[in-house]
């Protein structure tokens, strides 16, 4: 498998002030074709730690893709570090000179005469053009490595990969052929997961089994090579139906699939709709639900009963309810749900109370503790959960994760 | 100065799956107390690679800070590579396989065997408590170097930090007393704000003023130093009252603030109530809303009214008022405010009603176009707001921030 060496440059990557998403942009795009980035540094806008770290880089990889420090200002240096890199002069070419020039003229502006030095490029070296932006690229080649260099911008950056480094990078790629799926799981921690998949999860192996969480929601990533695509493509889709069997309902998607996409999806092909009665997560669910465009053809409405006469008025839970058993209990997430779908004539009801923290525990009911109801077809079914107090916020998107999860294995049964 | 270098531990940060924030997090952090952080590395999730990563490292700074790898499958080796760079064993700590247990059984789950591997750590090295996950963090101290391993879910990571590695940091700092504040503001753009700032943005001042911008909040941060912590104090509160001086009603809080946090503040002291009536942002401003614990004292209940049957029932909107204007009009706003002020009796009332997208829009009524109900002491304004079409998810976000500092300028009139 052929190797990248990312680096980014900048002052504003080591200060907190820009996250540097070019990196896992490019890296994202070099997977797809089977490059296999080792390394990824940030570095400060001076000369001397530039050219360490394209030493660095040279001796490790077959692609170098450097973004960042291209502009026109005095700490911009990539450029300059380049040339003393390669131990050559920077040259100005005036057919750059002449575009950049015009750039500026096509706005109406006089060009500053400091954008002048983005003219100037390491000799032996390649301009690549830039659509979208003064700052030229710069591309060198050897026999082992390409060096790229590209402006730090994200949409030039990508517009420069895109047209003039990819292309180049593909006609140097050497190895087999390599093909990814995403699958999206809930309702297991990690470990668990592992486990289910015991050696499935080893490193090295192919196809090989990524696992990421993020916000509650692990992603599997199956990745397999083969010497052809038709190859990659066999192993990948053996491997997927195995996981899918292991894991059975832990899986509810694939791609960048969203529990509520999910969710969404089923309501559509059942004509079914939805609405929510939320105390707890105070929006959260419908937030989600309308995160999805052309959600109103399945969700209708929803109610914030945050108070205990919000939840008495307007979703008629009966007062001796919530006297008799408390705000959180089975008795109120059934009433919730049972007063939603009895004003809106909805097929479906989702609804939640529970202890979201710091404060309102008690020993009986601790934070974390939620109850979620679920109604389809006119059953309404309950579920007590007890999510670890991990703060409000993660109490919150679990509950209503859980409830998503919960109304999806309803609607798959 | 002191100096820092960061390392992010993890495969999926060199394939595209994951942007790293962690470092740019850490980075303005150490920023604020004078670190400078002079390298970020990405290390796929190889013994020798982090190794070497370490090696490199612990020759060019003070600080060490190690993100990710901690977790408990067989491709967490950030333990395993410390303890080999270090030339020492991992020793199992029985006292953090206890608490690791005592983590999965305040779950109602069994402690997968797996999980057992967090509990070793590298022989000389001090664990550090994770309250929030099962992974505990790792210190190793020498006389010039600090080397930290922390966990890479980003929530987990930041607790630690706070908690254990930087009252370390600190106290091993040289150099002058740094003193900084955050400035939060919103209703101009960056651009605005630093024109506004003038020659007090510039870089290499004493105090300094950084502006980064996350989901539309600009946070203005002052960094002042000085021989005596009086000295910083004095210089960050002379900048701090000049630029509030210049930003006037731009600047809404400090710190960490949020609008949901001051619009709270101000109700509470006002003793005043809040209802919600959303249309477009689906929940999302109560979901915000309710992120601040205690928002029960001032927040009844909302309506997320989705469709236009939902207006029509839940908020007693005139069904004419809504043939006559459509849904997205002032008159559907005012409708869905004045509805929900008499159904709750609520002191104030926020309405919102627009096309989030992708789909709807229209020449007249094209997508980004909102209206805003915010109403006060029986007094209900509507504003008419066009947002950007950068999104179905930022025309909601945008929206909903929108509408909490309208109500807040509402409230300190």
């Amino acid at each position: 498998m052929s190797r990248a060496c990312l680096l980014s440059i900048g002052n504003e990557l080591l200060c907190g002030q820009t996250v540097d998403t070019n990196a896992a942009w490019l890296s994202g795009r070099l997977f797809e074709v089977g490059v296999q980035t080792i390394s990824v540094q940030l570095v400060p806008d001076e000369t001397a730690e530039i050219v360490e770290a394209l030493r660095q880089a040279v001796r490790r990889a077959d692609f170098v893709l450097v973004t960042g420090g291209l502009g026109p200002t005095d700490d911009d240096l990539t450029r300059e570090a380049l040339a003393e890199y390669l131990g050559v002069e920077l040259v100005y070419h005036p057919e750059l000179g002449e575009k950049i020039e015009a750039f500026f003229t096509s706005r109406g502006m006089t060009m500053p005469r400091s954008n002048r030095v983005q003219a100037t490029i390491p000799q032996g070296a390649e301009p690549i053009d830039n659509p979208r932006g003064t700052a030229p690229g710069v591309l060198y080649e050897t026999e082992n490595t390409l060096i790229a260099l590209m402006p730090g911008v994200p949409g030039e950056m990508k517009a420069m990969f895109e047209n003039a480094v990819m292309p180049r990078i593909c006609q140097r790629l050497k190895g087999p052929t390599v093909r990814s799926v995403n699958l999206r799981c809930f309702g297991a921690g990690e470990s668990t997961i592992a486990e289910m998949l015991g050696h499935r999860m080893q490193r090295g192996r192919n196809p090989l089994v990524n696992c990421t969480v993020s916000e509650g929601i692990i992603t599997l990533q199956i990745v397999a090579s083969g010497s052809s695509s038709l190859e990659a493509e066999q192993v990948l889709n053996t491997e997927r139906e195995e996981l899918e069997k292991i894991l059975g309902p832990l899986v509810f998607g694939s791609g960048e699939d969203t529990l509520q996409d999910v969710v969404g999806r089923l309501l559509r092909s059942q004509h079914k709709t939805l609405v929510t009665a939320e105390s707890c997560t105070g929006g959260l669910i419908g937030k989600l639900i309308t995160d999805v465009p052309g959600s109103s053809d399945y969700y209708i409405c929803g109610w914030i009963t945050y108070g205990n006469q919000a939840k008495i008025h307007q979703l008629k839970v009966p007062p001796e309810v919530i006297e008799r058993f408390g705000a959180v209990s089975e008795a109120t997430a059934r009433a919730m749900a049972e007063g939603a779908a009895q004003q809106s004539g909805a097929d479906c009801v989702i609804s939640i109370t529970g202890i979201a923290g710091p404060g309102g525990g008690t020993e009986q009911k601790p934070v974390g503790l939620v109850y979620i109801g679920i109604q389809d077809e006119g059953q309404c079914r309950v579920h007590r959960c007890h999510f670890a107090n991990a703060g409000r916020a993660s109490v919150r998107l679990r509950a209503t994760q859980t409830a998503l999860n919960l109304l999806r294995r309803e609607l798959t049964i």
